[in-house]
């Protein structure tokens, strides 16, 4: 029981840090930040600094580019990366591709790797998930995919609808969710070039952090054949396992930093604002709430450092990710939420960069499993004796 | 101790009601909604609709041109025409033009009241009130304020900054809150197109649906005669308690109308969305939600009644605002924040209105006294045994 | 929509705070008080004093010798009751006998109002309802009623538990739920003296505020006539709702006093009490609990007095009694547990009254169902559409 | 970065829950536990186990007759401890005992701690900690200290008053911290049997579980010679700070215990118990606060083990123990509270141990620093940006 950080750790977390404060934050005011985040243009910029800064794609494997990070140097390195919402686009570790590069270079054969993950590594292309879709699919509930694969001649004819699949417009590379005959689920990667798929509506969402945004994807008649599966046929709920755990504990790590930013903020105004006679964080109202950021930043990250602990010894870690995933999404918003407050008519315009982590993170407690279903799912492990 | 509403409530309710679905919820797609409010053409054209349908500017006095409602009738009919984002506007009852009227009519002479009020009750001109500045000046501690008001000849010459001045892009009137030589402060009435009165910057805010925005005001050498003050010189303080109070009340009923709006399309959803085998209003991590929505709405509505029987007494309502104004404002904020879980990517994307409405009512929790500074007034009336 | 408490009310209000300050609360400190609520001699002493002061069982109607109060009137009086533990036993309006009575005049037939309630009213016998058992019998679930009631000669044979029977010790009277062997349920009036009802364990609650404690009641082969039978066979489970929806108000009702108590005792603790240079009132962590606390009561007074008024308009008042329940009961309780926190030692000792308050109060999240159970029925009445 | 437990921790765990399982747990339901904790007669008789066990004072230095644990090894030994209410007792790991033996290690001379900690440590003799006085003397503001040690001949007169003082009566020592004439503090060591010191008053208190209980203690011209001073002269307020943030954090980890305790015996409960139709933990009321108990759980005990590191590194931990016992202490009550809900009648009444772990541990968020203290503390560390 070791609390320590591991020189690699630190220099790690040093590199980025100092990364993110002189490269990064400048960009904040970059005027490429649309409503359905940064533009191709500026993502490319930012990426190749991070290649410059031997910091892209970090937890690759090394033998495709990246740094090989375990989990808990991923911890360490991503909450420093999540200071400056340009700080994952930068270092390419953003989702969806972030979870995507994960689950390739576990997944796909050499062939799919070369085609797909090596520029996906090198942040050359960009890529999307087409899990979800509109009701009455696919949501919170996967079993309720409706997106259908159909066999035909040596391939597959796909059909459907997915909806809210971030960074999709833009996008080179589509891994597609979808139904067999018999019931099972099977992963597809696809081109997206490809004029079977279609952005049927680009959504406008409260987030504008993910490059791409977020959209509504009509697939009709997608030819694909047998190569273009992911590792198996009818193992895509499995496949989407493994992705996820990693996926929902590195967005954990990424908006603790966002966390940890907004409270600095805070913490710098409250040290300045004049009310009532004295800074407005010498008031019991103010210093309670900086408090309670505090301790929630520090429950938070040691959960998360837990979890990435747990899943660095070759454990499941369904029960811990599940955990963290609730702890840290609520705990997190909590403290964005408190800056918000703290900061007044500055935390709710963007006289400070808190109203947009606030707009940013506010979807956290929902995707990658909302908070209730999280609850649900440690409470039949309970039931089960299992937790 | 009865909680009948009367014929006339229940009748302007009914009106409201239908007036607000008929007419103003189909402009909710409309484009001419911007980054900082519905455009001044969108807003005329709802002002005619309400004008039409006898409900334009209901809380002006009778001879005024409005309805001449007590506070009860306000509860109940702001409550209605907040259902909608677009219905405090078409009313002519949003914020500041609401309580700048009501302001006027108590503490305006004849001819400002013919100058300036008989245009905004009709709804032909828009007003704002210039009250906050920058730090180091007044925020939530008005005692801070800094633009100064200096005599001169027969006047004053006026210089300051103001910031989150909602509305004043495009409106024609301003109140000046300045500090005099005495150090008290005094409101001025002058015409927004003066050029020394310069909009400085428009601000981005969380918030949409106020027409104008919110923005940086810079006033230099702003000429004004002794009849452009508002009542009696150095009582501006108390003014801006004339206003406030009911103001800060008449927020509480507008944005009660939001939750309850939030909270209805999250029920509709909970009825129709299925996972895990039932719609998901049937899991109780869901039902208990929407039942701590029904019982804070019901708690917000109650606090509000009571508080506007209060001031309709004649009583100065003090506690009693502060109160409902924290009460209201929290229990409204969980209502959207819990709608917006249920309804999963509908609530954070442009897919429902309920992404707006989170977005517009986060700094409701700040404005006219965050918070904090009313727990902390509540809490000096109990040490002090007035409460 | 009137908040105005009438001159009946007030004066009501008046004389019972003026007797609990004069009469009872001296009592609070009167050794005759033990783990399992105040003796009988303490309980007969107490009621003499509310019998002089003309306040004695209050609810009861006017023909069966109270003051035949309305709801309102009632939350009221009850409220002044509840600012001493021992103000309901010394009213007779306690649980379980204050719900008692209003069942029996509400369903009881003339004998069995002569034989059983004038005595009630009158504070010279106490009685107990017979409702839950230990599992797998009916708790939350009244479903699961197990208790039976079998037809033999022109009677009933009674056999079954029953478990956290609230006063049962001491009692004259058993109110009885037992199953008919169609199903239904049936009420039964029997004498506690019989030798077929056995007290089986005196249970040690964490409250000691009911006169005879809890029990655990053993009843075996207990012959009833069809004359004991309440109301007709087979409608237990309704006259369980008749005796239910104004139970669980009145609880409200005396549970407000005594959070209002708690909060009046930690007031003047935070005036008193230095700490690091000046009173704990003065600093903001204590005033801004002090502010919630009066927040809590105020918004627990107003559900309950809109409940009580809808009963009083002869409106069934289900889920406003229910939304009442969860909404007070937690208010209520945060008021004490805060109330406990600024108090420190004092709190959680006997020191002051508050620590009794706190352990008097938890069970009523409790009893007269669970906030879960509340939430749930609230939650299907939304998921019908008729909330 | 590493939460492996090792080898001796495991081993440690495991002996104590076993202990604890098959020796203590077996003691719950004797009759030899009063009010005020539990006899010395039980007390011994669970020390005699304990020590058979090995297991007694582990906390101590081998040197001293303990097993010389590091803060991490007693989180993990002291949790399994804290599994029964008894468990503390057994183990002699209980406050006061605990922290004035860890003082005395650090601060007495030889002879002191022949006379005095030798016997502490065989569990022969108990301890208390006079400290903390009647308003307007020393509370949570220790600076308010008013006993004083008056300088005479060769020696000091001590008078005073103190409260709350755990473990008083019984105690053979008794460690009292008066003022000096300077202002300094000074901490002496005295008999407790000397008739100049009194047991003014036995508490009741919410808490059973102190052998002992609670006491008002007066100190009338109490002679002590310079060979009582504990440590140097003036320096008492530095060692009841050597002293507060080890034993803040010891109460972190029984608690912890108790929490778990309290946990598990909701879970069995909510398989067992029936209601409307299916085991009430299959109802997402029940799981959701079941899954939140064990989120809360995980948090604490990752805080606690933290703070046990930095303390185990040789660093001041006043920043982390003071996070940890407000993060601790408020979720472990929410544990507790929440398991109560679940259990319904059970968990307010002696049906389960449920209700005396509510009881015994509401005190827990007010001694060694009330929430509010430490919220205050680390807020001025953040505004001195020391935090």
């Amino acid at each position: 029981m070791d609390f320590e950080i591991t020189p690699r750790m630190r220099e790690l977390q040093a590199a980025t840090r100092e990364f993110i404060a002189q490269k990064v934050v400048p960009y904040e005011s970059d005027p490429r930040q649309t409503e359905h985040g940064p533009t191709e243009d500026l993502r490319r910029e930012l990426v190749a600094l991070a290649r410059q800064a031997r910091l892209l794609t970090p937890h690759a494997s090394v033998e495709m580019g990246g740094l090989g990070l375990s989990h808990r140097e991923k911890a360490v390195l991503f909450e420093e990366a999540g200071y400056s919402p340009l700080g994952p686009t930068a270092l390419n570790i953003h989702a969806p591709d972030e979870g995507n590069i994960h689950m390739l270079e576990v997944v796909a054969n050499d062939e799919q790797k070369e085609r797909w993950l090596r520029p996906l590594v090198r942040g050359d292309i960009r890529s999307c998930f087409c899990m979800t879709e509109p009701p009455p699919g696919a949501g919170s509930d996967p079993g309720l995919l409706r997106t259908t694969a159909d066999p035909v001649d040596d391939g597959y004819v796909i059909n459907g609808e997915k909806l809210y699949i971030t960074g999709a417009t833009g996008a080179k590379l589509a891994i597609i969710m979808a139904r067999m005959p018999d019931g099972s689920a099977t992963m597809f990667l696809a081109d997206m070039d490809r004029e079977e798929i279609r952005i049927e509506e680009q959504l406008t969402a409260l987030d504008t952090c993910f490059t791409g945004g977020h959209a509504h994807v009509r697939i009709d008649n997608l030819r694909v054949s047998k190569d273009d599966i992911l590792g198996e046929p009818g193992r895509g709920f499995h496949y989407a396992q493994v992705r996820l755990a990693p996926a929902r504990l590195t967005h954990c790590m990424r908006w603790l930093g966002q966390a940890r930013r907004a409270h600095d903020v805070a913490v710098e105004y409250s040290r300045e604002r004049q009310a009532f006679g004295k800074p407005i964080g010498h008031h019991e109202g103010v210093s309670f709430m900086l408090a309670d950021n505090l301790m929630d930043l520090h429950a938070a990250r040691l959960s998360i450092w837990h979890t990435a602990w747990v899943l660095d010894q070759g454990r499941d870690g369904g029960l811990e990710s599940s955990m963290t995933k609730v702890l840290a999404s609520e705990a997190q918003w909590r403290v964005v939420d408190r800056s918000v407050q703290i900061l007044g008519g500055s935390g709710v315009t963007d006289r400070t960069i808190v109203a947009r982590i606030f707009r940013d993170m506010r979807a956290f407690r929902i995707y990658d499993g909302p908070s209730e279903v999280h609850r649900w799912s440690i409470g039949k492990r309970i039931a089960k004796g299992v937790a």
